[in-house]
């Protein structure tokens, strides 16, 4: 392990978060928030220096870097990032305790978007940016992120990128890994930017429309009412959806619209079955909710929104729907572990990793049948190699193994099965609400402080797709070699 | 397909289950019930005629078989005598819709234990004794058992043997495919009979003993007593309790024991496995609910029974484990899924396959730091192959894919997701009981007839361990070849 290589690299995302944390102090100091102003004010000094002491206790290191290095660059980073991103709340008393305050970081980093607060109505402008600039970043992914700016990036840093973008089939766009980056940023902040444009044109504040923006486009989910978008207009809440769903698409279809490739993709079936999914679950759960909101048109915005916000595991909410009955809430249940698309910023097992699951297990049974044929397995009009269906098959009994973990590990909290397990699941996805104790009009602060250690790891294990956390706090990778 | 086969085997099938029909008979004749005895002849001459008339129709046939066969042979036989042993509950009228009387049937051959009867106490002797007769039969098969006894059983019934007997590694313990089911069905005959002894010794009536020590050797769960098995001594439940234990165990150990190869018993990895699981539960349990007992030896029993009824999915219960409190009931929970070990009488995925999959999941973990290092995972001793570990990933790949769908059927229900989850889990997993309005002191009674049918086909999904009946039900085999 190159061991130096990784912590030069966590100094330098220090001194990246002291640079971004400048625009949440601006925002303070344009509300005349004095206090916010001071607390992340502070932050930029100790992330200044413990960036330039990293930097400076490895100043000569070579940059040689492989796939185990990738993993704990990117582990380290998403934990050294949460815990200084969570100094503000704590330094400026709004989340005195610091756990809580981790929580909240670590909550929107991995744009889960649960929360332990409980009157964010109170909490100050500048602090409700930060936490949804969280959003922003984490989404697409911090080093990814700086990766687009800085100079001297390395082709062998497509270790980082793959061990940062969800999905089995992480590639680059261009022969560039720097291009590559640029170009997942700019659609990113061209579609964050047409959002925001949308919702102010409809009548949202303009605080609110770029705070709600960057929740969607990491499909976060933290909002700035206790009510989440439902006292929003029909307008900005049908906006808001579709824009979830967008974000849970594949940045790689974006980048073939931009080609004009549109043949390669409308051939695109993980595409067709997200977009399938959402319809048959909105359909389902319309139907399902006809005789609550009385009017078709009603029934049909409150079941998109929340299917749209679930399986691309944002998380905002028009309705309570741990209220729902019948069908529903299994379905939702079952969407939250399906997930987005690959290569999108939503969480989850994602829509092609499960398609992969499909086939593979039917070409098992066919296996049984008919032993000695030899059949391959075709995706997204290619042939995929036996290497990644085993891969496929393993992460997911990995990502089982790891859900029932953690599902058992917050089970002696006093909530009952459906609420530990919608926890679990909620935070493991990176959704945020989930049902009962903690349903989309409460939240996590009724749990104790090992529960919530527990669920940003949750976190964090899903938004890296559960392997740098597990390798980083493996010892034997620690050698220095 | 050779179509011919298939029905011809399910013909003497039919058959051998009219021959068992005659002990309840005489059960219902030695305790004076009439009308049960009335319904137990009917039944048999319906099986007679059935029987006959599948054998006269297939009377040409060639005795060659391969894997499909196999499984159609399983699915069909299970499926049929499932159909004909329900009749008895509903000529007797003691169960008087068919559907109802299907599911009992079915819950009773798949070992399930999950009933429908409200009073179970009012039930004649002769339908009792029946219903947890299916319990006795279903745990070692009851394809195998036939096999035990019939003559002409050529060494291509390995396939029927193999689909099956639980587990992914079920083989030959000597050459002669007739030898081995004679020899599992000894070891199986001779354990029952030693827990009758010791349930007669212990003062339970010589019926309830004899109808328990069914429900016990098959990990059925089916009891007689409204309560289950909380009303019997301790004396009977310590009995009970350690005998479900040890049918949860592969019988191949019981063969190295009479064969005197105590060396290669102690070091089966699956036994110590399945051992210490047992044991970690029963004491994080019994430190959580020594409140709620008072008395430590009284929560160890109560702990370990409740936890060694789960895991070996019998279903038994001495407590209302519904009502327990903290990790007790997220624990049982998942036990649920785990299961006992491969070639027991038990459910669930399998001690076996839990740590293959586990060994694998570390192997990838590995493999990712040291890509090009080559290593083989070990179990019992012996090198495990490739296809086998492949089998085992996708095996809970669909395995998890069923009970999601076995869920999702049964989700329009409107006990909560609580109660539907554990029903589909303890079908699925055939334990039997499950938590909420399906929990130990509860029944099976309120589920809508469409859901009936669809838990059904779960226990027997899960009994055979999905592939037969998947492959039964898919058109494309029937064609004749």
């Amino acid at each position: 392990m190159n061991v130096k290589a990784v912590i030069n690299t966590l100094g330098k995302m220090t001194l990246a978060e002291g640079i971004l944390l400048i625009l949440p102090l601006l925002v303070s100091l344009v509300y005349g928030e004095y206090s916010g102003a001071v607390s992340f004010a502070a932050t930029i000094v100790i992330s200044a220096f413990i960036g330039g002491l990293l930097i400076l206790l490895t100043r000569r290191h070579n940059n040689v870097i492989y796939a185990k290095e990738g993993f704990a660059i990117v582990a380290g980073v998403w934990l050294l990032i949460s815990l200084i991103g969570a100094l503000p709340f704590t330094i400026s008393s709004e989340i005195p305790n610091y756990i809580n305050a981790f929580f909240e970081t670590v909550s929107g980093f991995t744009t889960t978007g649960a929360s332990i607060i409980k009157n964010v109505d109170e909490m100050s402008k500048g602090l409700l940016f930060w936490r949804s600039f969280t959003h922003f970043i984490g989404g697409m992914g911090f080093l990814v992120f700086v990766m687009a700016i800085i100079p001297n990036v390395t082709d062998r840093s497509i270790h980082i990128l793959k061990a940062e973008v969800p999905g089995p089939t992480v590639g680059k766009l261009v022969p560039k890994i720097k291009d590559t980056a640029k170009i997942l940023y700019l659609i990113y902040i061209v579609i964050t930017v047409l959002e925001i444009i949308l919702l102010i044109a409809g009548g949202m504040p303009v605080f609110d429309s770029v705070v709600h923006s960057f929740g969607t486009a990491g499909t976060g989910g933290f909002g700035i009412k206790a009510d989440s978008i439902a006292s929003y207009s029909p307008y900005c809440q049908w906006v808001i959806g579709v824009f979830m769903l967008l974000f849970g698409i594949n940045f790689n279809i974006y980048y073939l619209v931009l080609m004009k490739k549109f043949r390669d993709v409308i051939k695109s079936s993980e595409l067709w079955c997200y977009l399938s999914v959402i319809f048959a679950s909105t359909a389902v759960i319309t139907f399902n909710n006809i005789e609550l909101y009385k009017r078709l048109s009603v029934s049909v915005r409150q079941s998109f929104f929340q299917v749209s916000s679930i399986i691309t595991t944002t998380g905002y909410a028009t309705a309570d729907f741990d209220k729902w009955t019948g069908l529903s809430k299994p379905i939702l249940l079952i969407l939250m572990f399906i997930g987005a698309c690959a290569g999108s910023t939503g969480g989850g097992l994602k829509v092609s990793r499960v398609i992969l699951l499909f086939k593979t297990v039917s070409r098992e049974i066919k296996r049984l049948l008919h032993p000695r044929t030899v059949s391959t397995i075709h995706f997204e009009g290619k042939k995929v190699d036996e290497n990644t269906i085993g891969g496929v098959s393993h992460y997911f009994a990995i990502y089982i193994i790891c859900f029932v973990a953690v599902f058992l590990f917050i089970s002696f909290e006093p909530f009952g099965i459906e609420t530990n397990f919608s926890a679990a699941a909620a935070c493991f996805n990176n959704i945020g609400p989930g049902f009962g104790a903690v349903g989309p009009t409460m939240n996590y602060s009724a749990y104790t402080e090992f529960s919530k250690i527990v669920l940003s790891f949750a976190m964090l294990l899903g938004r890296l797709e559960i392997f740098p956390i597990i390798i980083a706090f493996s010892p034997t990778i620690w050698k220095n070699d």
